[in-house]
């Protein structure tokens, strides 16, 4: 047994909530994941999804998750907060908050829900991206934090930064396969996060980078636990696109597939973003 | 003056709340928005939105908003208790809650943002629709509730009942002028509510509805409250499809097009279906 095969991947260390009372967890942020300005969003909305599945009286799986970006989260201890508000039949609707001293700093509802086989339809289908094999891993140029944490492989959309963008803007689509970094099995923690882990739009649209930041995160996840272990540690498909940049917002959607083309998850955003 | 002029809209009717303390509001539900087991889920979101609006330390126009429908919402009174959650310099976040007795019986986060210009792109336009007025008006047969107080005009996806549906399932993809009915000048509440007007989509790729309800449904609001104004009372774009029906939830996402092709709104909701 080597120590690679001992230690803990590093996105299990982020998500680690140690419970302090009734629906109460303690985490820390984690360096590993360390976005420009603070954590990054994706972890930090695999930690209020973590603190769910966490809570003793949950039952199922991940049906939807919105977490609200309400505050910068300090480098640091936090606390979550989950609150069971409605336990019914077929759903559960959860509140979590993530608080930092006084302040709230993101808050999450999620409802989960009961795993069950029904009647089933796909009318959308994946768009035809070459194998990730196939795609050169994208350089991330040896950057510390989040962005080090992922293999992307770009098939469109690569972020670039260039010059008079904002004299003629681009179309806002990308695809790319994506997978944690060092490889990691599926699960709905990952899932989370990984939604959360497409460049910011308007670099692609633009040139450039303003001040930015995800406001509100919504992700419904279309898949079954045995749909995540059966995707492993391969890389999985992502697929995004924005419709609108207007009045300081825009809008983000993403679909995240698996490499034998079942929607896993859809993932929406509006972010904000400076003049 | 006629007592057409002088009466109020039955979605002003429907939406009115009374405040009854510090952020707690109390209304009623309203028979002319009646669904088939309860409130119309659009009328619900609008009313979740005007709690928002209607709370003094309130400023700015909507952003986004979620919405999770947590228990069937009975006939009669109801309280909405909103919570300023962070008071931020560019936006605020709010929770709101619906009760009916002990019961929570919907949840909404919100996010408001001041209104400003800034450095604008539409990668997304609207598909090519004829005009509303090419287009026959969808007969709605009379029924009482919501669906009698929208102005539906089809080019594709109207509602029909069909026939082995499930043997072979079509597309999702709809798209239809919309106005309230009677007309009312738009706004963000009646925005809010009309982005839940698109007809359940197992009916339209299986043709028949089994029992169905939304569980998450989240709307960004791309436009301004000049650009709703601009749009009066005309009837909106809508396009809404599916990706997913897998496990008893299917997804939908929407766009809300004003008639001189700009994105007002988009929206997206998970379903839970039986079997």
């Amino acid at each position: 047994m080597t120590d690679t095969l001992i230690a803990s991947h590093p996105l299990d260390d982020a998500v680690r909530l140690e419970p302090i009372g009734e629906g109460a967890f303690r985490g820390r942020t984690s360096a590993a994941y360390w976005n420009m300005a603070g954590p990054f969003g994706g972890t930090t909305a695999a930690i209020m999804l973590k603190a769910v599945l966490d809570h003793p009286q949950r039952r199922g799986r991940p049906i939807a998750q919105t977490v609200n970006f309400c505050a910068a989260v300090a480098e640091g201890e936090f606390e979550v907060h989950v609150r069971l508000v409605r336990d019914g039949r077929s759903t559960q609707h959860w509140q979590v908050e993530m608080r930092q001293g006084e302040a709230v700093v993101t808050t999450a509802s999620t409802v989960t829900g009961a795993e069950r086989e029904t009647w089933s339809h796909a009318p959308a289908a994946p768009p035809p991206v070459a194998p990730a094999q196939d795609l050169a891993v994208f350089d991330t140029g040896g950057r510390a934090g989040w962005r080090g944490r992922y293999e992307f492989r770009y098939e469109r959309g690569a972020p670039v930064f260039f010059e008079g963008g904002a004299e003629a803007p681009q179309g806002a689509l990308s695809r790319n396969w994506i997978r944690d970094e060092p490889p990691r099995t599926l699960d709905f923690v990952s899932l989370a996060a990984i939604c959360d882990t497409f460049v910011v739009k308007i670099l692609q649209v633009r040139g450039d980078i303003p001040p930015v930041g995800t406001v509100s995160l919504t992700t419904y996840f279309m898949a079954d636990e045995a749909a995540l272990a059966r995707q492993g540690n391969r890389p999985l498909l992502g697929v995004s696109d924005s419709r609108a940049f207007r009045h300081g917002f825009n809008d983000q959607s993403a679909e995240i597939w698996s490499d034998d083309g079942q929607l896993l998850a859809v993932s929406h955003q509006v972010v904000w973003f400076k003049g």
